[in-house]
């Protein structure tokens, strides 16, 4: 194992910032004396691109390739057309470094209020493909502005990407208790890219005879998410139904304040990037309202994603004792800092 | 008004035949007497695939579209490839004739348990794109089977399409108490489709002062759909991401027993379609299981349709009677045909 990190960070906009912070700190506070722990901040978001007009250089991309890993905040604001951040920054980083398992657990922690009646038991992750389908930026439009304007939007799929992403989810379950892995798409409607992803995933499915499987349409499986969310254990799924299905998992395990994220390339090539699922929250930023539990919940996917796994699971068990203490107020007067202080003193030691 | 209604029906497969049969019992028992009922049934679905491996004639198509409205259950069986019936029956009779507007309501009756904690109030209209996005069926695959496959799936967007559709739900919304139209897409990854849907949605909003509007990404739209409900009045939104949100409003509303749709082409040009939400389930197929609610509450969007308001309405008020009095149990003793009975009972006289 390395005993050294060097770690990128994008704090970004809005709440950003102040919850990175906290991530820091519990990183700071778990990481053994011995472990080296540099950290080099980079400014992008939307104050940078207001400022110069860039979203990302191939210079930054560059260096930030050097890291061994990149902790973001969060970047956008309302004062920044749509699209322009998330195709230029965070998509551009995903797509750049490969990030092809967007992973993202989803677990109900005891004490968290689920708006789900009857207190269902719920741990599952969802392995979101990353770097394909109707997110590679494939598209167009003819006679724009004009009431006879034309819109694509074209989802490519590749039996290469979807292996991979399938693979690393068959590896995932075989390593639960439950080993079971659902696949969801909607391959009755998308037929092309929907068979590829059940063909693929029959394929790879006979490298791991004890993982069980399924299969759902995505229209299906937001229904399961709200009458039977314990009936999931691993997911893997297509980039865009695993952005609509993890926002969904977030919130019925108790909102996105809680939802952690890997963008990981396994192979180590590039550094991967965690981030907590939540937004940059312009109107509650500056407050010390924000939740810091998604960003410190994301530094142990990342200390897990580097060997780390110790260290990882000591801050999943303080986020836990944490949360069951909490009560009702998903902040509280303990305030973003607080909650930081709080779980960095349970780390440590 | 017309005083006849030539109706197709289509029962289809599973539950499909009783929960049309339930529909038709109280479409008799709704209609005045002067308003003479002819209804034809069509054979389609999977035994008719099986038999004799077409999934609708254009023979067929031209005499269904000599009728006034068609009435689905529902069809569809594991025994049949996924995506033959779905591409080859039922969005092929929705791009036949031209269903551009796919309405499906969301409420939640008094007494019926929703899966969400505390008793939300919910009572919203999904207004779905029926005839383009993702559903069009432009894609394709090369290398078909092997290690290089690469597949497609076009979504394409016409300013024509998204704006008869956005308009129709301005017009719904406007009709409604508290009058808020909510765009749903993706437009900060899908910028040209999003762009597309947002320019014509904030376009036509100008015909509509009196309509409030906002806009959702997708992803955070499912989070209100289960954190809060209440703040949806009408929602419009692509064919894809309306296939998954009404499955999700069905879900938190009591599930898709009670969610009906209709696929209309308002031109009154072809013959518009009524079917239930909901699947052949052929697992409980011949039991008499199948709740036939769904298929009722089409049954009124129908008859709204065709301009008996009076009748659509009193079938509404005999669900909510009847589910408000229902229990816990979603079907119970009586049976599909028993509630059909009792349903039909309540509406007549
Ligand atoms: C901001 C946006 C580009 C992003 C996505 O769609 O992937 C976000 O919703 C997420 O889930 O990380
Ligand atoms: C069966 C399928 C083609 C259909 C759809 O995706 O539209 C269904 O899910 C629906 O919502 O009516």
């Amino acid at each position: 194992m390395s005993r050294s990190i060097s770690l990128a960070v994008i704090p970004g906009d809005g709440i950003g910032p102040e919850v990175v912070a906290e991530g820091l700190k519990v990183l700071a506070a778990v990481l053994p004396q011995d472990v080296k722990l540099e950290t080099k901040s980079y400014e992008l978001g939307a104050k940078r691109w207001h400022e110069t007009g860039e979203t990302l250089t191939d210079a930054e991309l560059a260096r930030l390739k050097e890291h061994d890993a990149i902790l973001l905040g969060a970047v956008g604001d309302p004062s920044v057309p749509s699209g322009v951040l998330e195709r230029g920054l965070l998509l551009k980083l995903r797509f750049a470094f490969d990030h092809h398992v967007n992973l993202r657990p989803s677990k109900l922690f005891p004490g968290v209020k689920s708006p789900l009646a009857g207190e269902p038991e719920i741990d599952f992750i969802v392995v979101r493909e990353g770097t394909e389908g109707p997110y590679v930026g494939n598209g167009g439009s003819l006679r724009t502005g004009t009431p006879h304007e034309v819109a694509t939007e074209v989802s490519l799929n590749t039996a290469f990407g979807i292996e991979r992403v399938v693979r690393d989810a068959y590896a995932r379950a075989q390593a639960r208790p439950r080993k079971k892995l659902t696949l969801v798409h909607k391959n009755n409607v998308l037929v092309y890219a929907g068979h590829l992803w059940k063909n693929v995933f029959d394929k790879v499915g006979e490298e791991f005879p004890e993982v069980s499987t399924d299969y759902l349409h995505v229209d299906a499986a937001t229904i399961f998410f709200v009458t039977q969310p314990e009936r999931f254990d691993v997911i893997v799924t297509d980039n865009l139904f695993g952005d609509i299905l993890t926002d969904l998992a977030a919130a019925v395990t108790g909102g996105i304040g809680l939802a952690a994220s890997g963008n990981i390339n396994p192979s180590g090539d590039f550094p991967s990037m965690f981030e907590p699922v939540h937004g940059s929250a312009p109107d509650i930023a500056g407050q010390g309202k924000a939740d810091p539990t998604a960003t410190v919940l994301s530094v142990a996917l990342l200390l897990r994603h580097l060997g780390y796994t110790d260290e990882a699971a000591r801050i999943e068990a303080a986020v836990s004792v944490d949360l069951a203490g909490r009560g009702a107020a998903a902040v509280g007067h303990r305030g973003t800092a607080g909650i930081g202080d709080a779980l960095a003193a349970r780390v440590s030691g």
